[in-house]
């Protein structure tokens, strides 16, 4: 017996998992709608989150954010002495202590939760999901975890799958701000989406060893050797928002880079690799 | 016999590449310096850009940018005529069809070249090298061109293979500074780059079916049925830039992923899938 609350994408994906799994589900949206098609797959509806904590031992919270999974919690008040919540936002890593701290007060106990792939992985072992808070927490839970993803414990500190999360995510909308704003520069140059698929997959594929370098190199403060120089992204990075601005494309993220390189230029790092500007970003 | 003139990192890479195919090379450099490598593999030197480019049917050139390059043809002047130069820095469209123009005015044949992958790629197939230009031209050098990379020629506009590096480095770049990002906000709350590295990896992993599946909605122009909407995204931002202030990282991209999150919100589009956003950078 499972109550998962919050019924948006993910909250059904991971319904829908569960249900998969064999597992008993109630449920509990604030919009009821939501819950039809779990409703129709077999989960059981509460009328409330006070009810739908009671439920079950445990409760798997995903909505939006904290702050709407504190006002959940709140709403089910005295339901959650003796219970155990896992909270499935994302947030930073002060919200998610708060959290902790909320529904210790209540009498629970609580796990925070962070997840890092699409509502389409969950139920696989590609779906993935950081845990952080009491370790004895994620291993009473861990049979259920495993059905809905690969699943890490981080630590007892209830923010630090939240810190994970933060740099995680600002990587991955990132990228994704990236590739819709590359779709924009090849389409005023006559370059359809079809046409620019193949070859943004090609850049997509080089990224790991470059990940593997440039993070090697941080981890040792090491940014000589280079073979991609400071000084020949700063032109690049030029060039870039030179046809951003040609195609009629706000160029702010690469104005935000252009910033780093050209700090880094002025303080003598021309020469360095580009891992360098990672220090002008502070 | 096959000239290379630039000779910093990528243009020493393409020139190992060459020797290693057999080829006799002739090198230069503003900096001589940097072709004591290349020297010592056998590589000949010319004193001056004329002289480089007469020792060969074919010139690749390799420095900064176009206006370095434009540079580098000017200073080789007559010597052009009846040449095929190949150019291969990294630039807007406009700036390649002036160099085609430059080229022809000098009575040279010019073919643009942009080099897709890092240079420890540069003689294997996983480099990438993309052409425009005249096709007889990418034809008849075809072989040579096979010994450095995987290449596609993209059509007859001297500007196209530039149109799609614009993309493609606009995609590459904002990644890899929202790599570097990620590893400061990291770092401002405990986690190294070596305990970041394969979580990185694993988002890093997720993007090729995200990137199909954005360019086939941007495609269709079609963002509904959200699996990661813009509203749950608009939240997830705002959390990002707070942890990026938190850390004390100056929070520029996110920023301007933040502008368009809002304009779409506001434009009622709340519920849309994220790739709905690329119509807000414009
Ligand atoms: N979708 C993904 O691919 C994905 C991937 C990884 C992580 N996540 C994270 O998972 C969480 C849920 O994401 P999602 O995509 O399912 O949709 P979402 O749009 O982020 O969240 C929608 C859910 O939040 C609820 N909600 C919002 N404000 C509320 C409030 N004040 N009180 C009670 N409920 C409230 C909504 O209820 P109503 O239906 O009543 O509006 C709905 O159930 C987010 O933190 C997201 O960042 C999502
Ligand atoms: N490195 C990579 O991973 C990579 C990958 C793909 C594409 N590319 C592209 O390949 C091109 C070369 O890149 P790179 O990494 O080798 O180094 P770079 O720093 O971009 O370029 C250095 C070369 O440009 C020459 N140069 C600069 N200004 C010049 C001028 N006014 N006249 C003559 N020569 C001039 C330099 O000569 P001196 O030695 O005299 O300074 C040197 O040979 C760039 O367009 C880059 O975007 C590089």
């Amino acid at each position: 017996m499972i109550s998962v609350l919050g019924l948006g994408p993910m909250g059904q994906a991971l319904t829908s998992a569960l249900l998969d799994a064999g597992q008993q589900v109630t449920v509990w949206n604030r919009t009821p709608a939501k819950a039809a098609s779990v409703r129709a797959r077999g989960a059981q509806w509460a009328d409330d989150p006070a009810a739908a904590v009671t439920a079950s031992a445990v409760t798997l919270i995903n909505v939006v954010d904290q702050s709407a999974l504190d006002a959940v919690v709140s709403a089910a008040g005295d339901a959650v002495a003796g219970r155990v919540i896992v909270g499935l936002a994302s947030d930073t890593p002060e919200a998610a202590r708060a959290t902790a701290a909320l529904v210790e007060k209540l009498g629970g106990r609580y796990l925070d939760g962070a997840i890092m792939t699409p509502t389409d992985t969950v139920g696989s072992r590609e779906a993935r999901i950081l845990f952080a808070g009491p370790r004895d927490l994620y291993d009473a839970h861990r049979a259920v975890f495993d059905t809905l993803a690969t699943t890490t414990w981080l630590g007892e500190d209830p923010g630090r799958a939240a810190a994970y999360d933060m740099a995680l995510l600002d990587l991955f909308w990132t990228s994704v701000s990236g590739v819709l704003h590359a779709v924009n520069v090849a389409r005023a140059n006559g370059i359809s989406p079809d046409e620019l698929l193949p070859h943004a997959q090609g850049i997509v594929g080089i990224l790991p060893p470059i990940v593997d370098d440039l993070l090697g190199r941080l981890a040792a403060d090491r940014h000589d050797e280079s073979t991609a120089s400071v000084s020949s992204v700063a032109a690049s990075v030029r060039h870039l928002i030179a046809a951003s601005r040609a195609a009629g494309v706000d160029a702010g993220a690469l104005e935000a880079l252009r910033g780093y390189v050209d700090a880094a230029v002025a303080a003598g790092y021309g020469a360095d690799e580009i891992s360098r500007i990672a220090h002008m970003m502070r």
